[in-house]
């Protein structure tokens, strides 16, 4: 098994200027960091799905910061300075908006919807709006339009990406950032660690959810994800 | 003095078809209805505030859903379906913005910032953006349009209309309804018993903080705008 040591997702310097060196480990959180665990094998997986990903969407116009795997846990990417917003999009009501707004798990609205949060764990990451976002000089307006538009775009990418393989897109949580041109590139990773993925089928639950609610192994779900996902490749 | 009995704010059959009596009590509640008293004469200085603000707003142009003041405590007023939505404007952070975001009480955003709260008090009125609203089919996407534009109008209008009186507008909260066309209108009050009202010179808090704040006299605060305004009229 591939092992990637470190804490958390780590940001390491590059040869290249303009360039990073992004390494996914086995360390798994979750309740904003307070679980954490080492998951030997997780960090391979998450950074072989999340390339697969973002390769599907850089192939569909949609900009990231992602220029090439390494090895097995790292990849390099363009530099940028992170907006401090998780984006969510989600297509069936699940986990916090559920609980938020008192509406049954398994909900699916006519139309997906768009949720920002500040990224500030002082606070617990709060959902906040566009004009909260402004006020707090988080972004300007116009990257608050082109990040909900891309996101959206991103959800109909992925949608049928996922279908292909039997997973229902139920919800993703994904970050942006500005190059050094002042340009919006979709940063930070697409995986099972920020989606809820669920078995079409079964119903089963291969993603975070798996982790913080304590369902089993979560190397074996992400693992059935992403061979999923290969045998596509060699079809 | 004028005593206006009853439970919180009434809403009254009226012998007119489409017509409906408010009826404005001396109940004073606060931290979502946890906190109650009755403040003997404070129905009659909202309903003669709220009157004032609403005739201002007709003649800018705002549909509302007053029609004429009936007696101290009671204004006929159009019969209305009413959106479950709180619609807050923020001109200065002060409040639960602050708490939740983190910011100093008293910061002056750019721009007025624009909030929405799903009227549940089981889930404590939670905060909720555009597409929550959709899909939890509260109103539809033209009548949240039309909110937002019509609460950012009102902020214009109300802003210089309390200036003139010495009074900050600092935030406040409205509710829109539909008549039986199916036309939104303003409905609900515009008070201090749902605004902050900060004295220019002094600071003073005349307005519903000084009742949940235990900062004295609630009435003797609100009659201070009261005054103030009926001072302006007869000059």
């Amino acid at each position: 098994m591939i092992q990637c040591n470190g804490r958390g997702k780590e940001v390491l310097e590059s040869e290249n200027k303009g360039e990073v060196i992004v390494r996914f480990t086995d360390q798994a959180t979750a309740f904003h960091d307070v679980k954490r665990a080492i998951v030997p094998g997780k960090g391979a997986v998450i950074n072989a799905i999340s390339i697969r990903v973002f390769e599907r969407l850089e192939q569909n116009g949609i900009k990231t910061h992602f220029i090439k795997k390494l090895n097995h846990c790292e990849q390099l990417c363009h530099e940028v300075e992170m907006i401090s917003l998780n984006v969510v999009v989600r297509n069936v009501v699940s986990g916090s908006m559920a609980k938020r707004l008192g509406v049954q798990e398994g909900y699916v609205p006519e139309a997906p919807v768009y949720e920002i949060f500040y990224k500030n764990l002082d606070i617990a990451n709060p959902l906040i709006n566009e004009d909260h976002a402004l006020a707090l000089g988080i972004a300007t307006a116009d990257e608050l339009t082109m990040i909900r538009e891309q996101a959206l775009k991103i959800n109909e990418i992925l949608k049928p990406f996922f279908a292909d393989i039997d997973i229902n897109l139920v919800d993703f949580k994904i970050e942006f950032g500005r190059n050094r041109k002042g340009e919006l590139l979709l940063a930070d990773e697409i995986s099972p660690d920020k989606s809820r993925l669920w078995d079409i089928k079964t119903g089963e639950q291969l993603d975070k959810d798996h982790f913080s609610r304590d369902l089993g192994d979560v190397k074996e779900a992400y693992e059935k994800i992403l061979m999923r996902l290969v045998s596509k490749e060699s079809n």
